[in-house]
């Protein structure tokens, strides 16, 4: 029997990312398995299903899972589509591991093993696996995208024979893959770019983009790259020395996220007060509550005549690359445990158990013990 | 008695930019001019009423233009905006001079002096004066803005972990000033690009911005350094080499326009059905009817999984540079004649009479009679 993997049409609103592009279904039959998908999953990331060669398409997500071993998927699996999963199947996605603990009592009801990939390790070994990282480029580049077509300046300098135009001031905050991504989207476009971020590694990553680091005098480096909750002194520092630079801003991208955590609110009210006429926000962290105090996830709203955009899903805006990504991090971090057509895990490796959320009926991670409570 | 200049806010629906920004409104005071605006007219560009120094803040039209000699604008001028003008005044701006024969038999019923600035002479000595040309950089660099924001892939080529991303394959038609800028743009952000123009002197700016010239063999070199009509044999040859092209790319700017005449149709449905799916048109000739078979004007529509859009009145989505930059074009064109606070045309400069459309009741450029007939 090898191995048989199961791809169905994501149905979260809004999602048009898929798990499966053609180039890993090729690589995934190289490796012995079969695959089944639900028909046009593809479609909205403009892959056909012509494209998809040895690939047996079916109609629907009892079809698609049928008695699948292996299941890929990108978003988390609502109650009908858990409901469709085979007794025992393994389970890989963005599962948001740290949101819904109906959703988790569920999947240990049905006894799959499943392995958020907000999970994995940072270590380097699993950077080719890093969905997170790869989904926070497309984000990153997005941002950058919004904020120059809702500009009301041109970003680069441009010499006309009516005169100069100087190019428009944008600050990151943030300097993660996504901030990174954003600054080297609005400096190709010619703007003059800040950027700053609480962990002091950052300065060097920041500058060899060719963007200014913006000193506060705050550090606050913390685990797993990301960082830790400032103190109410450290925060009233960093809030001044940001007020500043924001306010000389035509631009300000936040992506100051936690995980797991509401997103810091950095960008207050009294600094949109102080904001030029005209300034553009976009709010990477509005998922999670946002980093600017005004932020309404999904919506763009005007205070002060400061224009706050809170997009939502942002990789999902470019969904050819950002699956492409995506399903070559799942082929990543599932392809070496592929052996003779069977999925054999090497439980006690640092990469599978840290990304392990449950199993055989059981929670297993810690965090998300901690944060769900017992499931 | 000094010269009295009057600024309205423009009232056309979509229409951000204004006429007076305060830099130039600073330069006419230095002149010896008085200037009277109507409230609120820059706040679309993000100019406060407050940051216009020196300037009577009015409450309506017929307030603001009262006895004004000069009369500045962006778009023509309504009925009732017609109404109000003071007879015999001078008036200046994007008058669209071929498209309404009523408004131009209303301003000769007021002996309105109007200057249309499409009309200006493209001689060197204008350019600083050219309207068209610094609306078309807004445009062409908001038309490379709209196709990387919706574009499905990314447009620089990236390395990460899961591997490499290639960059995405931009085709720009028509290299006037909109399109290259357009190039310039999409170059920026680092897709490859590729652009055809039928002027054959197109080829070394086209590749000056490290763009590739698309060869098609057909030069059609017109007059006033705009393209001449082709003939059909001429049109087969390069629709055939275009299509090559066409089908290859992953996104399609077109910006081919002849002002007052339809846009030539080079974008067939047929090139349509051939593209790759997930593919972008911008159609920046959506204004005068499209360069694409499916453009429908100020809409998206979408065909074969082909993205088409027909942007209009692009300068006005980053009102505060168009806004700044056309403001400068008026005080330049505008400017050698004011002496002494007096308005003191040479109506024998190539630049005044070439831009001239109407005078004391009666039309006097050669090609707004030809094309709307005796007014």
């Amino acid at each position: 029997m090898p191995l048989s993997i199961a791809v169905t049409r994501e149905r979260t609103p809004g999602e048009h990312r898929v798990a499966l592009v053609p180039e890993t279904a090729r690589k995934y039959r190289a490796l012995g398995a079969t695959l089944r998908m639900e028909q046009s999953a593809g479609t909205d990331s403009h892959f056909l299903d012509s494209d998809y060669t040895d690939v047996d398409m079916v109609g629907g997500i009892r079809e698609a899972y049928g008695s699948a071993k292996l299941i890929l998927r990108v978003t988390p699996p609502s109650p009908e589509e858990i409901a469709a999963l085979p007794e025992g199947s393994v389970l890989i996605g963005l599962l948001k591991p740290f949101e819904d603990k109906a959703r988790l009592a569920a999947l240990n009801a049905r006894k799959i093993t499943a392995f958020a990939l907000e999970l994995l390790p940072r270590i380097s070994r699993a950077q080719s696996m890093d969905a997170l990282s790869s989904q926070s480029s497309c984000a990153g580049y997005q941002c950058g995208l919004i904020a120059a077509a809702r500009c009301t300046k041109f970003f680069p300098m441009l010499t006309t024979a009516a005169g100069t135009i100087r190019p428009a001031r944008v600050l990151v905050i943030g300097a993660g893959v996504a901030g990174l991504q954003a600054i080297a989207t609005c400096k190709r476009l010619g703007a003059m770019v800040e950027a700053y971020d609480v962990r002091s590694a950052a300065r060097e990553q920041i500058e060899s983009l060719g963007a200014k680091f913006v000193d506060t005098g705050v550090s606050a480096d913390g685990a797993a790259g990301y960082a830790r909750d400032l103190t109410a002194e450290e925060k009233a520092q960093q809030t001044e020395k940001l007020a500043k630079a924001i306010t000389l801003s035509d631009v300000v991208i936040s992506t100051a996220a936690i995980p797991g955590k509401k997103a810091p609110v950095i960008i207050t009210t009294d600094m949109i007060a102080r904001m030029k006429y005209g300034a553009i926000i976009v709010d990477m962290a509005a998922e999670s509550g946002g980093n600017c105090a005004l932020t309404q996830p999904g919506e763009h709203v005007v205070a002060n005549d400061v224009n706050i955009h809170g997009p939502l899903n942002l990789p999902s805006r470019m969904p050819t690359h950002a699956s492409e990504l995506y399903a070559k991090n799942l082929y990543n971090f599932i392809s070496p445990w592929i052996k003779e057509g069977e999925l054999t895990f090497d439980w006690s490796d640092e990469v599978v158990a840290g990304t392990l959320m449950c199993k055989d009926g059981v929670t297993v991670n810690q965090t998300v013990k901690q944060i769900l409570g017992e499931v």
